[in-house]
């Protein structure tokens, strides 16, 4: 009985393989990556499409060595991903479990965030399935892990829009206040600041980046320089870029103030080389994970080693910010 | 007295270089070539900073040859720019005159868009200085020539920014509203739209867009393609991206529907090869026409050639929409 | 019988089409518009892999919409390339014909260059098939049409390179010769030299960038400028960037002189909008053209309208250089 | 006496920056910070142009706060950097030290690789005089360090590269050999050969390329793949990419091989955001290391945290090549 072949471990003959949560570019060379690095161990693949919800609903795919071709470089996920509330429910999650004992699938890699490994972790208690987990969002808000897959990209996205807009910001002498993604993480903004040379940086787990403002715009006025760029969090409880530009505005009315939401396109593109290389190194590790007889882990990358972090640890505990960013942001902008 | 110096033309011998109004890529391409071109015909370059005002506050610097070094692959405009409502004011352009006067100006080359020709119009005629205009727009909008400087960049970043959020769109299952620059044309939407594939473009001179969309709305239901996106001109009737994704929301609640509203990073950016060559071409042109007797005209781009288009038409008469776009998209994206 | 319905035109029921010869960036976007305007047209589509030699082998596939979904912003071609001497052949095209015939193909769109043309030519005359052509190759050098598909991509592609190359030749104060594509033709060369400031231009249709070279050199000598960029066609007679580069060095020992050979990356990546609006405009229009009875016609673009070029046309002539191109160049970057 | 003043460490009132041996995108972002955390901590700054030799030669001006705007985000150095072979004789590098002194002139922060450091660890010995090194080179082979500034850039110009390359490489069935540049150090070979996928690469470190690129040969008849893509790092034994190519040939007539040599591009570009982030953070610490009365020794990150690693280090000892990017290599483009 293929429920059976499930629960012996050691014995993984066919591993399922979905992307989940919010896409993050770099998951489609990790989907590449646990695809060939399983048909190297000689393992069968199936590629479970839509997330959680095409594993309700069985769609599953055979896959091979050319079905993850020509799809390293490019943005999203070819296994599509999408947010399942019906796997929230017991009977979601059993009609998934018949979906991946008909297709005899032993054991699975998620690729996603917390929300995917909280639902992974779940499920792989109740059907006794290992479940190895990937990193992939943006935010790179993960505990146990210094990169988070897409998250590379997403800041060399950022700078480039930012970049952009300094050329317009310093030609006609304004105040830009650009919001970058993060609703409960500033890493982005805050990397993306120093990168950029942002006067100011409004993030949520610091309330400097409020005073560098304030003295950025007295300075400004002292020093006759009125063109700058403030990077804002979208999760920074001052309301985001359009209310604290509102706020500015009203504060310093001779001051020509801006605001641009870069919204979605953080999410796309093509994967930077960091992106596709810890993918692929991720994406290799999961599958020898589940071969060394792990379950419910995420793997992380820790000073550039491989780690194995219990799934429980990535719901619970979030990253603290870099400090050291921080001061560097002060030091090089403000005057 | 440097009044009659002025005054005869033919006898040209130090012009002035200024950028006015928005911003586009390109703008130091031309400033480059003006600059160049000038000296290469043995005359004399100042560069007045910050458009008109600069001009009526004296901020007029002597270039050579190296000042416009190193900036041709350079967005914004090393001469800064700005709107100036003084200019708008008899004293403010006699202002402006006595320091040109003070500076030994004879002429003068505009880059912007038709905002700066009909300041240029004005202060040319009441000072009887020649002016000749270069169009720097990202927006493509002037009557009498095929391109403006600016353009072909902008739709270039569209079509990248697009690209990316379509990875999102795809990966998600969701249909983005994408709202592109243009207060009063479609064109860059239109030209864009094409380029990436949308499903719909909004545009305020057609009206096809919106029964493109619903047909998209409603063919998508029957296929089950939910995934797409809208190009929307920013100056639409309908009120926007924002407006038509609410509407859209509101009548297909079932669907996913995002908004990305691309803002300032349209303006900037490394010019394209086109924008770069196009702003050389007119760059020289426009010094060469100042040598020519001429006054008080824009220089445009037709069929590959130079023209001379007098500044009253810029100002008057808008460009018509390309029909042919129009049909291309219906038939491409549409089915 | 299959032979009679392809001898009557007008009625055109089902169209191939392939690419053919040097692949560029935008024939993906071709093939889209020539797959989606015919289907619009209720017209069937087959697509022929690896040009002319997969029609001899039969390597025919039917095509769909989606079969061209997602390749609007694809470098290469998804319908391969490749030169095929047995098409030369009298009995290499009867087995081309004859699988035609096998697949109840009406009329050909053939994407490419001028050899992709000749061989249509041939092959249309022979059978009595109606083909329309489409030009598509980085070069720009088909007599009939301002623009090739692939050309804006690549004279981009040039300037891209080019910028880093000037970062690194203005840091260290040396001399590149860097090599661009162009056999025969050296307008990539001219136009990206114009775009990214080169001190001098080699280009096998003008004398005179040797003489800039020359100039360029004596007066760095004098100025103290050792830093600088020269574009060379690769078709140059004098032998190409490394022999310019040798003799350079031996009359000039004191500089240090450096060459790059930018080679096949030119031929790749996403195509820009330009390209992929033109290979849209074109794609459609080729269908157009069957149905209005055309035959052994390339679509051009000239003025930015449709044009029709009969195939010994594109065939027999080539393009003359842009000698405003040529003269602006020396302007904006000798002194 | 201005040499006193020098050698009591502890009491640096003026520093100065340079940048040494090839140059490497970041640059300007190192030279920014270091200027700006010196300005922060009441140090003056003189920037030193043409590395080595500018100090020879007195070529020193005075930095402020607005000397290093708007270079962040640059290529190239903007203090230009030079190799000099004065500086590897005594009295060369004491007409250095005059000029130090001449400009009271306390510490040197010094910008590039081994040689760089090699220079700067005599010069500090010989005159007492305070240097501290950041490691500038594309090629990430210094001892120490996790990253030098520029490497991140440098892979991402060759994955950008190779991309395009590909393109051509499926649409024709053709192996490229890509040259990457590498003297003596394959690690830019090996991560741009994960992160494109490459068939196979060859690097001096390893010997398992070539038995890769055998297989994939011989595999690839079986299977008919016949398209692929070979790195090879310039500093192979086997003689770089021409080499290998010529070889390829001639065992193997009937495939279609090309070479393409990525050259000097590689070193230029706009740096991406972990670039910019680590030279800012390594400019930072060389200023705090200087305050902390540290000398010859060289700024390193390793698992990003600030380490100090003594000049003779950094020139003795080489690093390791990252056996498991080679095993992944292995698992993910072999079958």
């Amino acid at each position: 009985m293929a429920d059976t072949t499930i629960k012996k471990r050691g014995e993984i003959k066919k591993i399922g393989v979905l992307t989940s949560g919010g896409d993050a570019p770099g998951m489609n060379a990790a989907v590449r990556a646990v695809t060939r690095a399983a048909l190297a161990k000689n393992l069968q693949v199936v590629g479970i499409m839509h997330g959680y919800q095409g594993m309700i609903n069985g769609d599953i795919k055979d896959f091979e060595w050319g079905d993850v071709s020509g799809i390293l470089h490019q943005g999203g996920t070819i296994l599509k991903t999408a947010r399942s509330s019906e796997f929230r429910t017991e009977e979601g999650r059993k009609k998934a479990y018949k979906n991946l004992v008909k297709h005899n699938v032993d054991a699975l890699v998620v690729i996603g965030g917390d929300g995917t490994f909280m639902g992974a972790s779940i499920f792989s208690k109740e059907f006794d399935i290992p479940v190895v987990g990937i990193p992939g969002t943006i935010d790179n808000d993960m505990y146990g892990t210094d990169y988070t897959i897409g998250y590379d990209t997403a800041q060399n996205t950022v700078i480039d829009a930012v970049d952009k807009i300094k050329d317009t910001a310093s030609s006609h002498g304004r105040i830009f206040f650009v919001e970058v993604m993060g609703r409960e993480a500033g890493l982005l903004a805050l990397s993306s600041g120093i990168a950029c040379g942002a006067e100011a940086i409004i993030i949520p787990e610091a309330d400097s980046g409020k005073a560098d403002l304030e003295n950025f715009l007295a300075r400004g006025y002292m020093s006759k320089k009125t063109s700058g760029v403030v990077l804002v969090a979208e999760g920074d409880k001052a309301g985001g870029a359009l209310k604290l530009a509102e706020r500015v505005t009203k504060d310093h009315p001779d001051l020509d103030v801006r605001v641009s939401i870069l919204g979605h396109m953080q999410r796309g593109g093509t994967p930077t080389a960091f992106d596709r290389i810890a993918a692929s190194q991720m994406g290799v590790a999961s599958v020898e994970a589940l071969l060394d007889d792990q379950k419910s882990v995420m793997i992380g990358l820790v000073n550039n080693k491989i780690t194995h972090v219990p799934f429980n640890k990535t719901v619970k505990e979030n990253r603290p910010i870099n400090n050291d960013l921080l001061e560097i942001q002060k030091v090089l902008n403000l005057w």
